[in-house]
């Protein structure tokens, strides 16, 4: 399986980039991951609606008939790291090609993209830059995998 | 009143430093703001609960007996950014001189650090890597510091 973070806007800070690179490479050491980001739309004016309405056209694009989705939102469900590595387990064996991982605009996604995502996971309940939501998820499927693997990063 | 982040080990990664770094800046627009790290303890064994007790040591020679102190710590209380304003504010209400927010080492920390915390916040229910955690408290401190000020940052 192929895991995917498809998220709207570009990571633009170097910092944040060489972080989440970082991470990209180690995750690649447990399964085929990469990151598929949807260029910001400039609107003309700021409506919320509308936003939401033009990325998901976008984010429609980039996700296939048969793809598992996930999106990440802070009002999804609240899974500590071992929870979060169960959920990841159960993905993984549904033995389909990819399975993405989805990080919506600032105003979140529209409801149509609701009926694309099969399950709706929480980081943290609090909003965080979503640049920085990135190199979040990153560390956490990086976590996920070495637990899977019993492996010693992650402390109890 | 002062903040200040009070953790357990550097942060040596150069990129998370530049991110932290930038964070601290625009903090110091609303709030004067600090980081103390304490720097890793060697062990000659791998024993949880020494660890901790030598990291409370070290603790506690930095805190000073009127500082108001909030651990933050993944079993803590889940909030979203509007209610980790709404809790700053009331402890900036408290017109202490410092307010620290306390970040324990690898195993958490050690019992004794409880009777000296009034408060435990959780930035998320997730572990994440302890240098990486610096990073999220600065943002959402920043985020709550614009909430408080009605800024345009944060959208719901």
């Amino acid at each position: 399986m192929e895991v995917v973070l498809l998220s709207v806007n570009k990571t633009r800070d170097p910092a944040l980039k060489t972080l989440i690179i970082d991470y990209v490479g180690r995750i690649n050491h447990y399964v085929k991951f990469s990151m598929v980001e949807i260029p910001k739309i400039n609107y003309s004016n700021n409506n919320k609606e509308e936003q939401k309405n033009k990325e998901a056209i976008e984010i429609k694009k980039k996700i296939k008939k048969n793809d598992i989705c996930i999106l990440l939102d802070e009002n999804g469900k609240s899974l500590n790291s071992i929870q979060f590595s169960e959920h990841l387990n159960r993905y993984y064996c549904y033995n389909k090609k990819r399975l993405i991982f989805l990080i919506g605009g600032a105003f979140g996604v529209s409801k149509e993209i609701y009926s694309i995502i099969i399950d709706e996971i929480s980081l943290s309940k609090m909003t965080f830059n979503h640049q920085m939501i990135k190199l979040f998820f990153c560390e956490q499927l990086y976590r996920a995998n070495t637990i899977l693997k019993n492996e010693k990063y992650h402390n109890e």
